[in-house]
């Protein structure tokens, strides 16, 4: 399985060999820091929502029912599916769903494991700025080929009434449209209020990164090199793969590193860009930084 | 032959084994959206300008005429060619074109197929801005790899006196110096205004991309995954070839993509950024995104 | 040896099979263009700092002095080495340094011969921004591979008290959380006050681009193609080298490229984001450029 720090994993009930999952996309409030929160838009009470985790070859069902006050519809990011289900209803056979309906979106997986990702395609410059979107993770059935395996989105939001260089509790509506960010997440949330990442010494480890917002965030791990192993879910060549400290990912990607554990202690894993590793332009460490934490006992 | 959807390719005439081309940069008003005009600068009367296109040890004689109001030059972006005619007069023995003169770049095609540019190189802030720019391809003489080759060039624009989240018909100045970009193209024109990209099931396409502009445009294909071929006009090896569905493109760079048409449908192509896959921030799918089109015929 | 144009690199002294470098950590004004100057922080008198230059199995001792008004610390960016050598005191075993007081940071070499980078790991935002960074390159032992070897670092600065549109000579305290950058830098020098790189026909040439501040800078050469050779101090296999002629650079990230100089004159190598390849956005040839000079005779 792989674990999204800070998130749910969606559930399923399989009926008759079809995996039925169910979201709700509808107004969340996501606590970024202690006692900050963001009041944005996203899917079962969490920005972003839950991670959905599938095999090659299944055949899934996802209602997704739209508790917004305006249409929304979803993208499955990266997956090869028939054009009706595919989200985009301006220019597809596939349907606005209006407030307070559903549609069912059903298709098989017929991608190879990866990591890929499911957003609103409708209103995008609003919708994905509020929060709606998620990991989308094409599990191999074979044995696995890592230790850990962690699964990290990437996003900004700009907030009202809350001036830059301030940092003050409270709740706070989403300017989406807003270029100024101040807040930069992984999986919802800033460090220091980021889970770290647990890992033990010799063990082979995976982060995903997928990012489905408006800046390109350069990830950079210390203490290590990773190999870049899959780009947007396709594996790359084992050739053609390169030794980084530092991904850049960028709107619409997503990509897999992996390393060895073989330098104890606690490391630094962040984008790269000064104003993103900072909540808010404020002094203190923060934004969207976590730490891999080497453990003495197995993690759970 | 490539195709540039929404754009001319630029005429040339055989004199003794060279052919000669005319551009004339000049003050362009292009059509972005049904009645939405912008006031820029381009290249016989088009922004960007018509397509360049030629064949690996063709000789070439390109007169630039200098319609603008101060001077310019042209800069043929990815062309190894000689010194006094790569377009940077402040360092190089290449003039700068005054307004109502003209210069004869001149040269051999010496890089191997591929997808290049060209663009001002005076006063680039301002120039390039205002649209200065077109495509210079390479085409390949051996037989067509690929049944369909498309080309589109990526640009932004701000505009004056049109707010943000407004979308009025009229005619606006362009701001070549303002970073708050407002509008989004795919060869000169926004979605739904971007002509469709015709395909056919069964067919192997390419699709060119360039960037000469300000920001990285991360542009997504539905439905499919693509390989990327080629960088910056140089063919990538087999082997290092990676399979993706968002191809990041900085401004400077060229990437070429080939896909399988295997997926019957309509196919949103466009730049992941929110921001980007709208107009000037309003609510409908607009900006720097287009139609992959499965046609039952075959599209002339 | 690597040279980087327009810095000094950072002496040491051997004792007893360690090699002492000393760092100050400081305000430093930096003239960007003749007359111009800004004042920000950087290390011992200059920004970005004196190149680091050490060989694979060196035991190094870098003494950092604090002479900021606010506690710092120094992170090896790209460097495996121990935890408690980092440079990041909100996680890890190493100090934060405060003002007037030092630390040895000291490790073993263990990475390969590579292209890295040393900056600060304190209030970042604020910090880095101000200029503390600086290279750090693993020589490689055998003989060389290149003819030429120049190391390039790439920042950016906004200024107060000097508006967009005008260039006036005098002294400007760095904005470091102001995101409208003015001044886009190599090594410390805006074009056309960079020193240019010197060339011989038929040598083999090597760049090292290093990133540490906020945008991506896609760097263009003209009138040549190179060889993308190393990331982030990484060789890249042989059969995945692309050949390109623009690289963009994300913060964090270095890469070294390779050409062969066939093309005799003076090529710009520069950002080719418009508005970085111009000082505080006036009409001139500036910022983030610099020029390949091939020589008649050998530079020194």
């Amino acid at each position: 399985m792989v674990i999204s720090p800070d998130l749910e994993n969606l559930p399923y009930i399989m009926i008759k060999g079809v995996k039925y999952f169910e979201l709700v996309a509808e107004p969340v409030e996501r606590e970024l820091l202690p006692g900050l929160w963001i009041r944005g838009w996203g899917y079962n009470g969490s920005i972003p929502g839950p991670t959905i985790q599938v095999y090659p070859g299944d055949y899934v069902n996802i209602r997704v029912y739209n508790a917004l006050p305006e249409g929304t519809s979803v993208h499955w990011h990266g997956l090869d599916i028939p054009n009706n289900m595919d989200g985009v209803p301006e220019i597809q056979p596939t349907p606005l769903i209006r407030p307070k309906c559903y549609f069912d979106y059903h298709f098989k997986i017929t991608n190879p494991p990866g990591t890929h990702m499911y957003h609103t395609h409708h209103n995008v410059a609003k919708q994905e700025m509020l929060g709606l979107a998620g990991g989308f993770i094409i599990l191999d059935p074979s044995s696995p080929a890592v230790d850990r395996d962690y699964f990290i989105m990437l996003q900004e939001f700009a907030v009202k009434d809350l001036p830059m260089g301030i940092l003050k509790p409270g709740s706070y509506e989403v300017g989406p449209l807003n270029d100024d960010l101040q807040f930069f997440t992984m999986n919802g949330r800033c460090f220091p209020a980021t889970s770290p990442l647990p890992v033990m010494f010799g063990e082979r480890i995976r982060i995903r990164l997928a990012n489905p917002a408006m800046k390109e965030h350069p990830i950079h791990l210390h203490g290590h090199q990773f190999i870049v192993t899959a780009a947007d879910g396709n594996g790359i060549f084992e050739c053609a793969r390169m030794k980084k400290n530092t991904i850049a990912v960028s709107s619409g990607e997503t990509w897999d590193i992996e390393f060895e554990a073989d330098n104890p202690g606690n490391w630094s894993f962040h984008c790269h860009i000064p104003h993103h590793s900072a909540n808010n332009m404020t002094k203190e460490m923060g934004g969207m930084l976590t730490v891999v934490q080497y453990c003495q006992s197995r993690p759970k």
